[in-house]
């Protein structure tokens, strides 16, 4: 198996970090153009999603998307779950895991997307033709931050993490998005003590460095 | 267990045609506002995410988000398999299903939402603060539903079907995503012989009408 990967984009890292809390050893290979925003030509043209991370079976199957990539990889390395270990600890943690993609990852590559000159034509990712950039959605995306940090902390009001008792694949993505915006200047909020607490504790285990 | 739906939404459908097609009879409260595109303020008081399909289960948890809630149908109603036989198929058909959110219902509903005139100020779904509607996304939604419909054609020429040889919940998805493309006129192109083909095949599943 090998992952395509992308050392600037939230999704691979989603992928990495997985990879660090299993202790899985895989080749990893960067795509990325180096010293541009984007990825190779040579991947591009021989993804048909265009997008990475990618993982790469050894009878040559490809699998796309950070989370269907995970769920293989539970597959094959089951412990520790990062993924729930009963059905309905599986649902909380899938559920928690789209709504910080949808509101949180999403929101956040509004912005960045719509705003940064490096993606005009690109303002999503994967597509042969262009998508040009649209202000209207900066303001929107920002404000779809400020939305979703406030339902962060609310439910980290509830549980010590999104989803269950310990770290999940939910809390990686929750991360990453976290880590993307503050990137992009759209930092923790002041009152937000709760995100900032569960935070620092993510940020302490070695995963996060991956 | 017992489904919060909505007749007019894309997403309750798909989970309705999984439990049509898997022959599963389920308790379903139609929660839409009678006569308004909207939801009742009763389930969204009462749903911290404000979103339709929702599933309740008899011990009062409740998954949210439609491939959630058919991931945790299958794990109870095993068969037949809409989800894949083993971890390969599995994550052929998650990937496929995301491609055609991302791709396809996003993209269907980028147009719809920004454009009807019902929708001004939630121009997309779940929030409590306005989301104001973006002229800008009309156009863009468009040339995304175009991408989606050729990739969609391009991938029904290699397959029968979108992610295995039998029908899986992608092709449930994409055939919602279809259908709601046509509710706004976006219909099948011209060129789309492959989509046309599929589609026809699956609207004459009884499962189609759920």
């Amino acid at each position: 198996m090998r992952l395509f990967d992308w050392k600037a984009a939230p999704n691979p890292r989603r992928v990495r970090m997985f990879l660090a809390e299993k202790n899985i050893d895989m080749e990893i290979i960067d795509v990325g153009e180096p010293g541009a925003p984007k990825l190779k030509d040579e991947f591009l043209n021989s993804n048909p999603h265009r997008i990475v991370p990618a993982l790469e079976l050894d009878d040559g199957t490809v699998i796309g998307e950070a989370p269907v990539i995970c769920r293989y990889l539970e597959t094959v390395h089951p412990t520790p779950s990062l993924l729930g270990a009963d059905p309905k600890e599986q649902a909380a943690i899938a559920m928690w895991d789209r709504k910080c993609e949808f509101e949180g990852l999403h929101a956040v590559a509004e912005v960045l997307r719509n705003k940064a000159k490096a993606f005009a034509g690109r303002a999503l990712p994967g597509y042969t033709i262009p998508i040009e950039q649209i202000d209207g959605l900066i303001e929107r995306g920002t404000v779809r931050v400020g939305a979703f940090y406030a339902k962060l902390d609310h439910r980290l009001g509830e549980s010590t993490h999104l989803a269950t008792k310990n770290l999940s694949f939910a809390d990686i993505t929750a991360f990453c998005v976290v880590d993307m915006a503050k990137a992009g200047k759209m930092t923790i909020p002041d009152g937000c003590a709760n995100v900032s607490r569960w935070y620092e504790s993510v940020a302490s285990r070695p995963s996060a460095k991956a």
